[in-house]
């Protein structure tokens, strides 16, 4: 594992007890990488509250999937090493229980439109888009990803 | 794998070609598994075409879901392997885009409100729950799951 991460050999040992400690921080620790800059979210934020900046944020979203496939997909592989790991399962549940409340709280902050349900109801979409684009990325192409977001807006 | 499936010795290499045949044929065949039964959709379709028949449909679902969480975790390890196996994707590929359409299909002809795009809404926000519900089980309780589905159909 040092080998391949070009680290001096024992380092991983060094920092994680074991496997299940080094899986958990990486789940704990995850949504750092995926997250918005801070540079971006300013700049997306220098809008008025409205649908349309709602509808930004969601092809900022799937921008960043296309620009660090490697770390969704390394997300979804936790999510079901999950279903093995009941430590990891427990991390990763705070980390995005955590994440979604963010959100939630972020966007009921902003005054943009729709409630808590509205908030839940696009991350779940997302999600499933996500997944879809990760794994099959034939089954929805990309301009159809695109107007799906408008449309998910449109019906908040 | 004939041990473990509880077959004599050799059946599995009289079916299959190899491993990546095997997986091609899983993919092609796995929605026959997840797919309601002829008799529970007769009995679910016994009713007129509105919103309420959507949401019955949305919460069918997530019961086979409960009633059958290995085969849709076999769903999406296989998604996952396909990003590794072209062959495999491109079986699963089509095996989820036909699902897709047919449900597509199912929907307008049968009268039900929405269009296209309602559909393809609601099928990746009922993704997104299926890969949440099977991963973190405690991300999303089952009544706000269930409610969910209602916000859901509600704003079609």
């Amino acid at each position: 594992m040092d080998q391949e991460a070009g680290v001096p050999g024992g380092t991983a040992s060094n920092y994680f007890a074991n496997r299940d400690d080094l899986l958990r921080q990486v789940g704990e620790y995850v949504h750092v990488r995926l997250a918005p800059s801070a540079q971006r979210l300013a700049k997306t934020m220098a809008a008025p509250p409205d649908k349309s900046l709602v509808e930004r944020l969601l092809r900022d979203l799937l921008e960043r999937l296309q620009v660090d496939r490697t770390g969704y997909l390394a997300l979804l592989e936790l999510r079901l090493e999950a279903t093995r790991r009941p430590e990891l399962q427990a991390a990763l549940t705070k980390t995005i229980s955590d994440n979604l409340e963010q959100n939630v709280r972020f966007h009921l902050d902003a005054g943009l439109p729709g409630d808590r349900t509205t908030v839940v109801s696009l991350y779940l979409a997302m999600s499933g888009m996500i997944v879809e684009h990760l794994t099959l990325p034939e089954v929805l192409p990309e301009d159809e990803m695109k107007e799906l977001i408008t449309a998910l807006v449109d019906r908040t």
